[in-house]
């Protein structure tokens, strides 16, 4: 298992000078704490100097083991599951610049937010066919990348569908891409499973990334998850993949990064 | 202490016999089931017919610990913090109904969701101050009927203030009212306490009544909080007033209810 955290690339702000220089140091943060990569949170890549983005990456030395796309939702209401099609086929596109940005990465691409959230008045199996339509037109896509989607479920107050990893299992399912794996968060899970634990051996065949957060979404050991079980839990499942930090920058930006990785070093790997 | 559970007055339909029917079906069962009380959620008593209610909890030999408003937020947006005084002058009054209402039964009254949202715009500390007008108003005025209130932290999603138990004793210290409590909900411990136990602990002065769900809202033993531990802490406390079952009607109201004293009935109370 590897260790990432997210930065976020403000992409409106990214060929200012100013902000290139700011993502640089976040980056070059990144690796003197000794995390193995960084998730990078993005907008829009149209908006980005990628070549920018991939020489910083590679001067620190780091990998980027996922690309996550909610700003699209939550800045510009882009979502898989609109009622306007437009709107659909306009989340779609944004989700293969995504695939293609990520593919200089070999990074997988995160469905969360932009997924969306099935609508008042919308029919439920409609709403959710529609989100279907569009990860099985994205998930073709990425195959020519030779890239993976995963599939995040997120807690009842931020998507009304996907709340749990077994609904993120079954929507998986029914997809039927071979590039779509599951995401597992540890501070949505604890609200919506039952068991953090039980659960992650039950997806252990689906899931392709984790986001670890505490249970107040502040840095691991904040809160009361027991992080030292989850990573038992996950190596149980033979997991190789990133652990990936994605929490609120709080008490600020730089303690938080310093905190999860003090936090995750106590841990045995 | 004792068990309660919430039943809802739809109150807006409280007059036609059909729902004074199934509201006395569910305070029967209620007390069938061996709770010693109904926490009551109304949304508006000047809809109920007081002494049917009264009597009907009478029949049953179960006492009101509390009263939930929040239902005058939900449904009609009635708040202390919304920036139209006129709203927040409606909001007290309903709260005073609430009060007349509550001192029938020797039952607190919820401040939760009622508190509302400080919006968009405007100014945090003037927002808490509308809040904090409203709750002297109220304080003041359940004073003369002998009635508690008792403030409730709610997680963020729900309200953008007062999400944790020092939070609420923070403010509780602000209103400057004897006769405010606060209410510690697990479901919402479960998201925002560091340590569920620790907070107990720290909020002991001030715990007037408590909310059981668990972490995925629903009864007590279908999530992972640990209910024994809870309950050891409480006794450690020495808080002697109510567990009160807040939770979701899954899979279904009968079930839930039934699930709950199942497992409170596990634990040496």
């Amino acid at each position: 298992m590897k260790k990432s955290i997210v930065v976020s690339i403000s992409s409106t702000k990214f060929s200012a000078l100013a902000f290139k220089e700011d993502f640089e140091k976040s980056i070059k943060k990144v690796a003197d704490l000794g995390f193995d990569g960084a998730e990078l949170a993005v907008r829009n890549p149209k908006d980005l100097k990628v070549n920018d983005v991939i020489n910083i990456i590679k001067e620190n030395n780091l990998e980027v083991p996922a690309i996550g796309t909610g700003q699209a939702y939550g800045e510009e209401g882009l979502s898989f599951s609109d009622p306007d099609e437009v709107i659909r086929k306009m989340a779609v596109k944004r989700i293969k610049d995504q695939i293609v940005f990520a593919s200089h990465f070999n990074a997988q691409v995160i469905i969360g937010l932009i997924r969306g959230n099935i609508e008042e008045g919308v029919n439920r199996t409609e709403g959710e066919e529609w989100a279907i339509n569009c990860l099985r037109k994205s998930t073709e896509f990425a195959k020519s990348y030779n890239v993976r989607l995963t599939l995040e479920p997120v807690n009842r107050y931020e998507s009304n569908f996907i709340n749990t990893l077994s609904e993120g299992i079954e929507f998986i399912k029914r997809v039927g891409a071979t590039n779509l794996g599951l995401l597992a968060d540890t501070f949505h899970m604890n609200i919506e499973e039952v068991s953090i634990y039980d659960s992650i051996i039950q997806a252990k065949n689906f899931i392709t990334h984790v986001h670890f957060a505490d249970s107040n979404r502040w840095a691991p050991g904040c809160g009361h998850i027991d992080f030292k079980k989850v990573i038992e839990t996950l190596k149980k499942i033979n997991y190789q993949g990133y652990v990936s930090a994605e929490i609120l920058p709080l008490p600020d930006p730089n303690s938080c990064a310093r905190l999860t990785i003090e936090h995750l070093n106590k841990i045995k790997f």
